[in-house]
């Protein structure tokens, strides 16, 4: 597909993409100096298709290896190409782990960052005796058999606005650790263990110190009734490891 | 974990290994003089581990960039470790994309190709309009849509023992083209389209060219009443093209 540089006078406009990718091989979603990131793939690839210097702006700054189906990156261009065909000729020029799942043009201020969403995360956890390769970037493999209904009892205490200081990497730098759980749905699918968890906005590691706690729920490590306690503590170091980052997965950013 | 390799004069064993496989790296099960076979790394892995020259034998010999949930291999060992622990004192020495799901000892004549079985196979169509990163390895991306009801109808003819020289690679010498395929359910996981077919043996590329075949009656380009016709042809130019191998995996073998 040849797509036209030339720019045909038409203003600057703000282009939104829906993107999903694979984030085994990346250092995370963030421009860094060590590594290969989200971001600098689209930048390049874009500035090369677009004929400018593209710089995205993501709604989720994902950790390295956790993967997303629906993060949000927009952009400016002046160039002609609609904004719903971008996402097409921007995938021909894409590594086969990062794939656009559409493009559309939005309103010239609107900031994925600095507006109201529902984001929905799925951690996976594969509860077998045996690693399954096929899987193995996509699921945390944990092989103690986990008890699903104390898990959901435990998540129970997590759901509303709460001070998430306790599930919060040490060190953030942020105004306030309170955030709201809107939902937290765990099930079984064959051996893996999902906990879906949506909120309005996420602390830094706070769904991998979730999933980490509940782990340690649903081997009969923390009481249920404990994610309470350790709640109420606002120390991180109550909670549950971090769980691995190849669990988790950005599944969907809803715009509200 | 430390095994001995001492050789407590016990007589030789025979053990069979349940393995899962990411075949997309690999050449495909059996060794081959240009690139790397799933059999040479667990010949490798096990003559290492055993002190002994290990040869094993499959029983699916799969192609390059096709999957395994549950093939078998067997082979011969003076070791004294017994034949249930080899499966986790394995992994330790494998590539984290083969897993050895289980193993235990049979009688020293069970061979996994001379014996009666029956195989299943999975092949995964993601039909979307932009291909999902996390699911490329292990579904074969295909953007028009398919109608599945149609696609059932046309492998309803498949089901049976049939001469299966149509949906076989050309120049494959076996004594017969006759298999018996015992079924075909065909149905929708979100947006993956799974053709689960169920055999007591299958011809060379049998079960990509029958998916490469429904994909076209599912796209309307042959009717589901044609699979019959091509059937009867007995000649592999009248069946749709061999799909690609990512999308196929091998499930199951169920010793009977």
């Amino acid at each position: 597909m040849r797509i036209s540089n030339e720019k045909m006078g038409i203003a600057m406009k703000r282009v939104m993409m829906k993107v999903a990718y694979e984030g085994t091989a990346y250092c995370g979603w963030q421009v860094q100096p060590n590594g290969l990131s989200v971001e600098e793939v689209l930048n390049t690839a874009l500035s090369e298709l677009l004929g400018e210097d593209i710089k995205v702006i993501g709604a989720s700054r994902t950790d390295a290896g956790v993967h997303a189906r629906g993060n949000i990156a927009v952009f400016d261009t002046e160039a002609s190409i609609p904004g719903d065909k971008i996402s097409f000729a921007l995938n021909q020029r894409l590594p086969d782990d990062i794939v656009i799942q559409g493009s559309r043009e939005v309103a010239a201020d609107f900031h994925p960052r600095h507006c109201e969403s529902e984001k929905t995360y799925e951690y996976r956890i594969l509860n077998t005796t045996f690693n399954d390769p096929i899987r193995r970037n996509f699921t945390h493999f944990y092989y103690v058999p986990l008890d699903v209904s104390l898990m959901r009892e435990g998540a129970s205490y997590l759901v509303g606005e709460h001070d998430f200081s306790s599930f919060c990497a040490p060190k953030t730098q942020v105004n306030s650790f309170v955030r709201n759980i809107i939902a937290i749905d765990i099930f079984k699918e064959e051996e893996e263990i999902v906990i879906r968890i949506k909120g309005n906005g996420f602390l830094y590691n706070m769904v991998r110190i979730i999933a980490g706690t509940l782990i340690e729920v649903g081997r009969g490590m923390i009481e249920p009734a404990g994610v309470k306690a350790i709640l109420e503590a606002k120390d991180r170091t109550k909670a549950g490891p971090t769980a691995p980052a190849r669990g988790l997965t950005l599944m969907n950013i809803e715009l509200i």
